[in-house]
């Protein structure tokens, strides 16, 4: 099979991926995603069910207008409701007025579904099928049949489940899509029910699997070993309940595992990119923990993990994360030795490589931190902030003479929170205060209203993060506790981190490293664009 | 294989779940994580590293005053790293140290990983593996043997690879653990190598599995598959990287799929409140689409869906829910949750069950809290309390007024706490103040001082738990923080809950809640103390 066979992308992330809990694209979003799906290289874009509701029906009319390059438009629908009456039903022709070159098709091929839930007699079932694949097929559309619940139907009555597939073939299906609707079974019955249809079907194959068994991936696998040529899923995989097979792990598998070739060129260093951006565009966090695209999937923490590592990567990557443009992270972390520092640098532009002096000095100052409970693994500002204050490269811009926090509770449910601060900036004092939300969100409006009018550049940045950590639970609420805060300008994040056994003085911390590291970066940027044009 | 194979169960959510990125366990944590694990039916719990840290070598002497009723601890630790100093090799004695009667020992299987990047010859490696074993078997521990990085040692040169694996086996290993070290194996590669081992090997084989590929537990069923006996893996299948084979899925694929059955009894039941325990543990949010255990494994959206699944939830569940403690989630309807309710009721030793109405008017009222936020899974005693409340059995002992924190952090980075309380306790007022550590610290002070003098039960009580989370990360320093304190008495201890955006009052109701319910069950327990009394 290797080399010779050719794997088909179907991304169904705008239609079965939309039906997550939580998720809601607008026509915008959907059209921006179809562009980078196209950019990527995916064959096919299920891009929604135009009969089901309004947005879908104008994403159809809009994505018209865009000027993909490779990517095909598939609209979704079931097949007709009444037998006799094809050529009326009001969803066939949504389907056909979504005017796509591809349309795909659901229709039951699981008996207990067909006879006890819609109460439909076998032959009723299989002409709604044949039927309404013939109609489409007539009106010059290729089409995907998606065998609902195929994998449950072959176990319960495989005669039933294989008639139904024989109707969609006669009828002139480009695929069959078969279904695990309910994402519960295992890669070796796919693999053995595929196996069986392959040898009685000439239409090429497809396989649309559900996650419910955290098996998505390997069934899709299993599935294309067994002679499967399209592929369906979606980006990070997500989709009702448990969510579709996941196509940012399907994809570097196809193509760096096993050999395969997809019909598309797929531009496999854009994947990460693309992963983030359906992140971002289905307002969900990423999953930093995610197989090739994640943050944390080729982060290194243990100290023998990381001098192997550096030594060559494949002791503990299984992919050169570039490959699909992701990259190494090595964490600063109570593991670590002089190697995790001098690379952390490295990757930050400081050499320190040659100052053995220093950077040991460096690995004593950070374990001593470490050890009062800071962590730089998720707070590299924190962390280039320390290393260069050490260089002597930076200072604060600012200093706290004081913050004064109150916090006032009455039996109304009441509760009003106020912080003072009085700050030297730039030799001036500046005194002022605010109320929040909570003690904390206090602190961060008044301490922003002081270093603003300083630092304008400071305005468009807004807190995104903020997690709370204590340590050493054992001694309760004396208990120190690490806070970890996460700020963006829109373009860019970055994250700091504050230690104490007082919250408000840890937070403070973290709030005040997330400023300085704004102002800092910002005067870079300026003092680099400043040299750049003084040598032109 | 069906019905007559039995598989061990190996967690390492201690170990190698510990390194994941982000992840610090306190001992106080990993105690009371092996609790659940042995609660849950786990065989073996991998506890950690003794030789690595000091506080995994606490932890050992701590784990022996558990009282564990079936699972047995494991010491994980590095083979000698002279093959003529095994006896003196301060790793392998921290290991018997750590008196437990499982050890597991990684060596090298890779000729790569051992010749290159450690300089040894094929001897030498030989000779660590063999003496190492056979050195911890003297002792009369049971051992397995982690075979590192064994199928790309495999594929790289099976020779080696074997050879390695002969020598464990000679030394006497109990098992064979063949590792997936870089995660990065297919499943039909893991099961086309495990076939060959198998025919080649009598002792038990098992399989760890890791998820760069997220395929780790389609890799662990497809070892199983090809005869091994044990599965290593974490809960929630958090560890380096992309983590570990997910137990939260494989388990119940077993079971429920395979039909296979574990070596000791397992809890399937509790599944979901385990994973739920070790994400709140290990500080992580929950994964919201987690197969089996996740928030929205059973949720339904699409209309079609939700009816077809309340006349046959087997229509879009691939099993029902309550095998693994979880709940079908109609996001459109409000049916669900009342057996949960009623369960947990029971448990209390509190009968509502033929109380329809109440039970109904109390499932909305938690599903409020809920959504603001709450979240009684960790948190029973608030839990209890809120019940009883309703049901007009409770009422809390004191009312407060008023509480007025005051923090002053200064720029010679000295803070100050003060809280003022004024608080009604059997209609007397008292009005108190004291300062503390931090600003909850001085708190949870006060309000002990203002209620010891009335309830003087509460003074042998104290703090050994809090823990904060940041609800809605994305609301930054103004989003709402669920704390969630545990406190105890000596004898017993109970973790009470609050929800607000703001700190101070989420810790207050926390700690008010917990202060409650100590004063309640020793009025409880005096008054059965008395009913008895009277009886006899």
């Amino acid at each position: 099979m290797k080399q010779s066979t050719v794997i088909e992308l179907f991304d169904t992330t705008l239609r079965d991926g939309a039906q997550a809990e939580g998720v809601n694209l607008s026509i915008h979003d959907k059209l921006q995603i179809t562009e980078r799906l196209d950019d990527f290289g995916i064959d096919i874009i299920e891009g929604g069910w135009p009969g089901s509701n309004p947005k879908d029906e104008a994403y159809f009319k809009e994505v018209r207008s865009l000027n993909l390059k490779h990517a095909k438009i598939c609209a979704f629908g079931s097949t007709a409701r009444f037998p006799d009456k094809v050529r009326e039903d009001r969803n066939l022709n949504m389907l056909l007025g979504a005017e796509t070159e591809w349309i795909s098709i659901f229709g039951k091929t699981w008996r207990f579904h067909s006879s006890v839930t819609l109460g439909l007699t076998d032959e009723e079932n299989e002409a709604l099928i044949y039927r309404s694949i013939q109609f489409l097929k007539e009106q010059g559309r290729r089409v995907v049949f998606d065998a609902e619940h195929f994998f449950d139907g072959y176990k319960d009555d495989a005669a039933f489940a294989l008639r139904m597939l024989r109707a969609a073939e006669q009828a002139g299906a480009d695929v069959l899509a078969l279904c695990d609707t309910n994402g519960g079974s295992l890669p070796s019955e796919i693999s053995a029910i595929f196996k069986k249809v392959k040898q009685e079907f000439k239409t090429p194959l497809g396989i649309h699997a559900h996650n419910d068994g955290e098996l998505a991936v390997a069934n899709s696998l299993a599935a294309i070993e067994a002679g499967a040529v399209q592929v369906q899923g979606t980006i990070n995989g997500i989709g009702e309940r448990c969510g579709n097979a996941n196509l940012c792990s399907v994809i570097p598998n196809l193509l760096l595992k096993m050999g395969l070739q997809t019909r598309g060129r797929v531009q496999l260093k854009g994947l990460t990119n693309l992963s983030h951006f359906v992140y971002e565009m289905a307002n969900l966090a990423p999953n930093n923990r995610s197989a090739f695209v994640g943050k944390s999937a080729f982060t290194h923490k243990g100290g023998i993990h990381v001098s192997s590592v550096l030594k060559d990567s494949r002791m503990y990557e299984h992919i050169d994360p570039a490959q699909v443009g992701n990259r190494r992270h090595v964490l600063v972390s109570d593991l670590s030795g002089q190697s995790n520092i001098r690379y952390k640098a490295q990757e930050l532009g400081i050499d320190i490589a040659n100052d053995r002096q220093f950077s040991k000095k460096l690995v004593q100052y950070i374990k001593n931190l470490e050890y009062q409970g800071f962590q730089f693994d998720g707070a590299e500002a924190s962390f280039e902030l320390l290393l260069r204050s050490e260089l002597n490269t930076y200072s604060p811009f600012f200093e706290i003479i004081y913050a004064k926090i109150n916090v006032m509770l009455d039996k109304e449910e009441t509760d009003y929170s106020e912080a003072v601060l009085k700050v030297k900036v730039e030799e001036e004092i500046e005194h002022t205060a605010s109320d929040g939300n909570g003690p904390v969100n206090a602190l961060d409006n008044a301490l922003r209203k002081a270093i603003v009018r300083f630092y304008p550049e400071i305005a468009g940045t807004q807190l995104v993060d903020y997690k709370v950590r204590v340590l050493g639970e054992k001694d309760g609420t004396g208990a120190r506790v690490r806070v970890l805060v996460e700020t963006s300008d829109g373009q860019n994040s970055w994250a700091t981190v504050g230690v104490s056994h007082n919250i408000i003085k840890a937070s403070l911390q973290a709030l005040t490293d997330s400023i300085n590291y704004k102002i800092f970066q910002t005067r870079r940027e300026r003092q680099m664009a400043g040299q750049s044009e003084s040598i032109s």
